[in-house]
Order: C-alpha cells, then structure tokens, then sequence
C-alpha cells in the first residue's frame, strides 16, 4: 500500500478546501461578523496542513493504483467532512462537533439535511459556507463518479469507463482532458442558475446560495421555509431545470453543448418517464382535494419530484399533510436517485433502466428458453459483470437501508423516522417523512450516535456502499 | 397451447377439495348446524364439476409442457380459491364474496390473514373449513415448490432440481417417488402436533385446527386471541418447533428420517441463525422494559420471531406495543420467509443464502480482480442461472411490494399500513404493522378493491410472482 499517493492529492484538495474558506470569511468582514476570524484562522490551518502534505509527498508517485484509490475515496470524504465541519464548531453557532460534523457531511455529500433552525438569522459566513460545502462537493461527486467509481468497477458503473488504457492496476482512463471542460460546465450552470434566480426575484445573496445547492443538487437553504419563502411560479420552473440539468450525466451535457453525439440516454428517459409518471399521480390525487390554481399546483407537484428524485431536497410546504398516497410516493422516490456521472445520489437511473431491462429478458428467456437475449442499454448488449454490479449493489442497497434504519429505531425513533432517516441519508436526498425529519423539521432534536449513524450514512451512499465495504474486508489489507 | 392437459388435473384436483368438504359437513351435522347442508351442497357442485372435467379431457395427454405448467399454476389459484370461497359465501356467516374469496385465498395461501371476528363464537364447520383449506393449500405448495417450479426455473429454484429427463418441453424430474412420502410426512406432523397441543391442555377441537394451520404454516387459529387464550410455554414450544419442522425443506425431512445424507443444510442454518438473532434482539431489547419472568419473555419473542419468519402469523400479544426497535424488526422479518420447498413463503432463505455468498464473492473480486471466485450454496459452486435468477426475484420482489404499497396507499390505507398490508400478503404471512391489520386486527374494515388486490398479491407470492407474470408476457401466447 502506497500511502504517499494517498496522501498527496488529499493534501492538494485540503489546499483548495482552505482556498474557498476566504470567502465566507469575506462576507463576514464585509457584513461585520466575528466568525470572519474563524474563517481565516480555519483556512490557515487547513492551508498549512494541506501544504506541508504536499511538499512531504511531492515525490511520491502519482499514480492512484486500485487499492490506494479505494482508500483514497474512503480518506477523502472522512478528511473533508472534518475540515468542512471545523469553522462550524468554531463560529458563533455555539454547536457540538457532532452537529458540526453531520451538517458538514450533509453539505458535502449534498445530502442537504440540517440540524440547524433560524437559518434566517444566521450570519452570511455560515450560510454561504453552507452552500459552498454543497457546491464543492457535487463537482467533487461529479469527477469521482466518472473518473474512478468506473475503474473501481463499482456497482456496474463499468459501463460508463471514459477510453481507458485499463490494466489491473491503474484502471482509469485519463480525467485531464475533460476536468477543464467539466468545471467550466458546472460554473456556467451556476452562473446562468444565480442570473435567472435574480430575475425571478431572489435578493443577489439568496440567489448565488440557491444556485451553489440546486446546481449541486444539494438542497440547503439560508431560510428555514427552504423555497417557500418565494412566491410565484417562475423560481420553481428555474429550480426544476437547473436540477434536472444537474441530474443528467455531465458528459453528456458536454457532448451535446460541443454538438457531438452523445450516448447514455437511455437513463435520462428513465429519469424523465419517472419525474412525469410521479407528478401526474400526485397532481391528479390533489386536483379535486386542494383548492389551489391547477398551475400552481402542477408547478408544486414537479418540483417536489424533481427535488426528492434529483437527491436536491428543497421544499416549499409540507406535501406530507397531503395524504398516504402522496407520503408514499415520496417515501419510494427516495430511493431512486438521478443519473450516474452528475451531482445526484441515490440507486440511479442507469440502474434502473438495466434491472428494467434484466427482467424484460428474463421474462422471455422463460417462454424461449433456447433464444439468446440479453439486457440492453442504449441499445446495446450489456455484459454479465455489469448486470451483477447493479444485483449486487441494489441488495447492498436494501441491506444498507434495512440495518441503518433498526438502528436508529434501537435508538428510538419511530418507524416512519427510522426508515425513512435511513434512506435520506443513504440517497443524499435530505428530508425524511415524518413530524420530525420531515421537510419541515429538523434533525437537532436525534440522539448523537444516529448523528453519526447518518453521517457515515450519507457518505457510504457517496461511496456508493460497496468502495466503503470493500475496505472493511480483511483480505483487502494482506499484501498481495 | 394443449388445454386438456390444463384442464384434467384441475378437474382430479376439484374432487380432491370436494371430497374435503365433507369433514366440515359431519362437524356441521354433530354440532346441529345448518352449515353442513351448505358444505353438502358445495361438494357436490364442485365434485360434479371435477368429475365431468376429468371424464372429459380424460384421454388428454397427461404431459403438462413448460407453457401448460404455466396456465396450469395459474388457472388452479384462482379455481380453487374460488372453491374455497363457495361454502364460506353460502354459510351463515353472511359475508360479502369479496369477503369470502379474501379468506379462502388467505387461506389456501397459508397466508393466514382473516376478515372475520368473533372467532370463539363460530360453528365447528366453518373453523375446521378454513383449518382445512390452510392444510391443503400447504401440501400443494410443497408438492409446487419442490416439482414444478424448479423445472420452471423460477427464480433460481432450479438449484433444487429433482434428477430429471430434462428437455425443454417436460422440464420436471418424477414427483411420484416422492409424493406419497410427502403426505406421510405431511399427514405424520400433523398427526404428532395435535396430539402434543392435547398433551399441552388444547380441547380436541383446538388442537387439531391449531395442528392443521402450524404443519401448513398457515396461521389461521379458533379464537380472536389466536395462541394469547393458551396459558403456559409448552404450547408455545410445540407450535415453535412444529413451525420450524414445517419451514425446512421436506425432502430434507425424508432423507433424514430415513437415515439419508441430506443436501440441502444452508438454508436451514441461514433461518436458524436470524431466528436466533431477531430473538435475542427483542428479548434483550425488553428485558428491562417488561415486568415478565426472563423465561416467559423468552419464550414469547422465539414465538414471534419464529411466527413471522415462517409465515406463520399466530400471536399471543400484540408485539407492536414493544417499541419502536421490535416493530422494525418484524416488519423487516415479514419480508424473508423459510426455506424453499417446504410449506413458508416468502424470500426464501435459500435466496439469502446465495445473497450472502454473492456479495462476499464479489467483494473479494473487486481485491483480486483475477482471481476465479463463485458463490457457492453447500459448498459447491453455484452457476450463473440460479443466480440470476435469485437477483431478478429479489428485483420483482421488492417492485411488487413496492407497487402494491401504493396501490393500497391510494386506497386510503396509512403508510404503515399500506406497505406491511403489501409484504404480509407477498410474504403469506397473515398479520401486518400497525392497529388496523396488526396482530390484534383484521382484514375486515379495508375496501373491496383492497381486498380484491391483497388477494392477488398471496396469489403472486404463492407463484413466486415469475409465474404469474410471464403469463402477461404478450409473447406467451404466440404459437412456437
């Protein structure tokens, strides 16, 4: 194991992680809050920490061979948590570690859950941390999911290698040439998502804030009513494009903006069909019981699905008083999740589309059991490792859910609570159902450990269950 | 698409449930109830009917081909479900046939749910009646379970393959060596159930209804209270071990009984191991919390555990009044069923088993990406077909669940309610979560259109839902 090449490119990002803390602490100087000074010493520290890593390493080989990139991935999100979670513990919030280092975590993975309440009255530092965390996070998730989860072989995500020079052990193929065009994207995104938020009359700190966490898909807010504080309709349409966008492969979107041919549809259908198919039932379920405009309320129908599916997590009123049917749909879209290679968390829409697929074949494998079929995507035929990555992961799904949400029941919390905690945290969606965790609640009031329970959660979710596992199995540790 | 071949053992079956019909008749009569002209009446209908089909078609080829098995699987749920319900419709109970086709088809699932109340104060007829449909529909689930589907492949069961003249078209090895052993079996347990409930102070009645829905794993009882109007843990001890008896593989049973080598064993210690933990968990979970001897709270959480995971559904308390932990933990123990070939439904055990395996293989695969590994069941290696076939029936398993949860959400049932109605009937275990279908419930307050779904929900479960689906498959009926 080649530890050095771990820790190189950790203490580069603690470097850029350090960078971004200056602008927190320069809208607290400007807006005369003393948190500017935990700011600043924060980035100090993490900044020297980060360059002395760096030098130390800087010989090191760069190369990320297989096992040093599962304990890379595993490292990384543990380090940046704590970092991220560092000037919260520090600032006027006056929180324990613990709820520093969920809310870190929640920004971070994009998850989008909060223990805080007043966020209105918080000062700017805080909230725009709040939102960088998200914003640094979703490019982070985007370039580990298409860059190594792929070579990693992760869950079936094979399937989407960038032209590899594969071999067993340096198995990526070459990030470079597409990090520049990446970030570019992602910027624009932000930037056009903080323009139109401004026409659509967000003040200019409310705009730049939505559009750090809805191009992340993250979902925190600088109000506790989350989008509720704004009227109209407009804002909701920006906020659904902009998550959707966000929730479709990212090369995709760059192929298609350089006017290539762009593959990888077939999930973005999936995703379209199932956004459509939910929005239409919810709407058509409240048309006749809630006296509300029939545009206002297909406008609220969407963007609480797009929200909940794109793993974003925003809301503006609380859809859970409107009836079983609706919680439940809610519940189940939880666990579905965007597109593989974008900002969104959860099972994914690629995966979906191959079981989909899977059980059409098998269904008719059954009648012609002498026929050859095979699961498609994008029209073509997909092998048996990458259908086994996505059984294997959609049981390790299941099992994740399942044994983090007795947990928390152990520790207390109600069914609804419990499941639904489990499955928010595990997708990065954010709110749960339920009085408590619901969309609008918060998680202050759960017991320490299902803090840390939730934490790790969300970032096994990022690591998408099977590269946090694949370390906890001792045969990964003897030298080979 | 040969009918006849459908149709003649449907008609040999009719008689079968014909004939059995008498019993509840000769109750009825002793006990001065009118109920036994109505069981009379039934019999003879449906014996006639069984006996003209069978002289009809009697010169039918015998050979049910693979797309025969299908339609035949199919066809005879729903027949005699339908036989069941007539003398429930037509006796004094005065129910809906809604209501009536409900309890037959909980009943000949071996689910055990029920619509009715006021257990205690039935005639004998009608209480033996349900026993009995419970009886039969367990012997025809063993004999399913352990001839056809396997030779369906469905859902990975071909790992349990009798030794066949496999070919395309007859696709099952011999059932005649096997089954008069079966019913041997099948006959000797319950046999030896009632006469140990005797022994634990049952009336003659209770013991042999109570013996009929445990060897079945059925779960319908004599009394509202179920095993709550049994004093003492001996009862509770014999009904465990006889519902453990019945939640192994019977052909395991035979070949140990007769001083046979017995494949098979990984199921059985995959149940007896999540029995043993769910117990514990609960029992340690309210040691301190209830004031009842150590013993006794033992013997009461093995109970349930071993209630639900067979698909059995006694209780003897409402367990949901335990907190929120025990409530999680039955509702996850819903979904997992006993061991394949034996009288349980569910996920099957051998299911988890190969999970298990699978997911360790595939962990240490993402280790040594070149070394060789299989999962493996018993210790041999397990092949790709039975595995795919275990992921897709986990895939439609959890989709079922999940569609027939909204299903019964946009009834108007509660989210608990909905989603532990949708398993309890998947799984064909009985009682559900929550006040309404909890242990301490009934089926009786849901609408029609509830009734009607959950009915077809056992049914599915009952055909590993494969079964049932392919026959939907538009290329199903296409002429080879």
């Amino acid at each position: 194991m080649n530890y050095r090449a771990v820790a190189l490119p950790i203490g580069r990002l603690l470097i850029i992680i350090a960078a971004f803390m200056v602008i927190p602490a320069g809208a607290d100087l400007i807006a005369r809050n003393p948190d500017w000074i935990v700011f600043t010493i924060s980035a100090l520290i993490l900044g020297t920490v980060g360059t002395l890593t760096t030098a130390a390493f800087s010989s090191a080989a760069p190369d990320l061979r297989r096992r040093e990139t599962f304990v890379f991935v595993n490292a990384a999100w543990i380090t940046f948590c704590t970092a991220g979670a560092i000037p919260l513990y520090g600032s006027g919030l006056g929180i324990s570690f613990t709820d520093a280092f969920f809310e870190s975590a929640s920004g971070l993975t994009t998850t989008g859950s909060t223990i805080l309440t007043g966020l209105d009255q918080l000062p700017p530092g805080i909230l725009l941390w709040r939102s960088l965390l998200q914003w640094i996070g979703g490019i982070g998730i985007v370039v580990i999911g298409i860059w190594l989860l792929p070579g990693l072989r992760v869950g079936g995500s094979q399937l989407f290698a960038l032209e590899s020079s594969e071999t067993a052990n340096k198995p990526y193929g070459r990030i470079e040439p597409f990090l520049k065009r990446l970030i570019t994207l992602y910027g624009g995104l932000t930037i056009a998502c903080t323009s139109l938020y401004i026409l659509c009359g967000m003040s200019v700190f409310q705009a730049i804030n939505h559009a750090l966490t809805t191009v992340s898909t993250g979902g925190f807010s600088t109000s506790d009513s989350s989008f509720g504080q704004f009227g109209g309709t407009a804002v909701y349409w920006v906020s659904i494009i902009f998550m959707l966008a966000s929730s479709v492969p990212f090369l995709f979107l760059i192929r298609r903006i350089e006017g290539k041919r762009a593959d990888d549809r077939q999930q973005i259908h999936v995703l379209l069909a199932a956004v459509g198919l939910a929005s239409f039932a919810i709407f058509l379920s409240q048309r006749w019981v809630q006296h509300d405009d029939p545009f206002h309320l297909f406008t609220v129908s969407v963007f609480h699905v797009v929200s909940v599916i794109t793993t974003t997590g925003y809301a503006s009123t609380d859809y859970l008083t409107w009836g079983s049917l609706v919680i439940c749909i809610f519940f189940l879209l939880t666990f579905f999740g965007g597109c593989s290679g974008s900002t969104s968390g959860g099972f994914k829409m690629f995966r979906l589309a191959l079981l989909l697929s899977y059980i059409r074949v098998l269904l008719r494998r059954m009648i012609h059991p002498h026929r050859v079929l095979s699961p498609r995507y994008d029209g073509r035929p997909v092998g048996n490792a990458v259908m086994e990555g996505v059984f294997v992961f959609a049981i390790l799904y299941a099992g994740t859910f399942a044994l983090f949400g007795l947990a928390y029941a152990g520790l207390g919390m109600d069914v609804l609570t419990a499941f639904s905690g489990s499955i928010t945290a595990l997708a990065n969606v954010g709110p749960g159902v339920g009085d408590i965790i619901g969309p609008s609640g918060t998680f202050q009031s759960l017991p320490d450990a299902a803090k840390w329970l939730l934490s790790l959660e969300m970032i096994l979710g990022r690591l998408e269950i099977i590269a946090g596992l694949v370390i906890l199995m001792p045969d990964f540790w003897e030298e080979a």
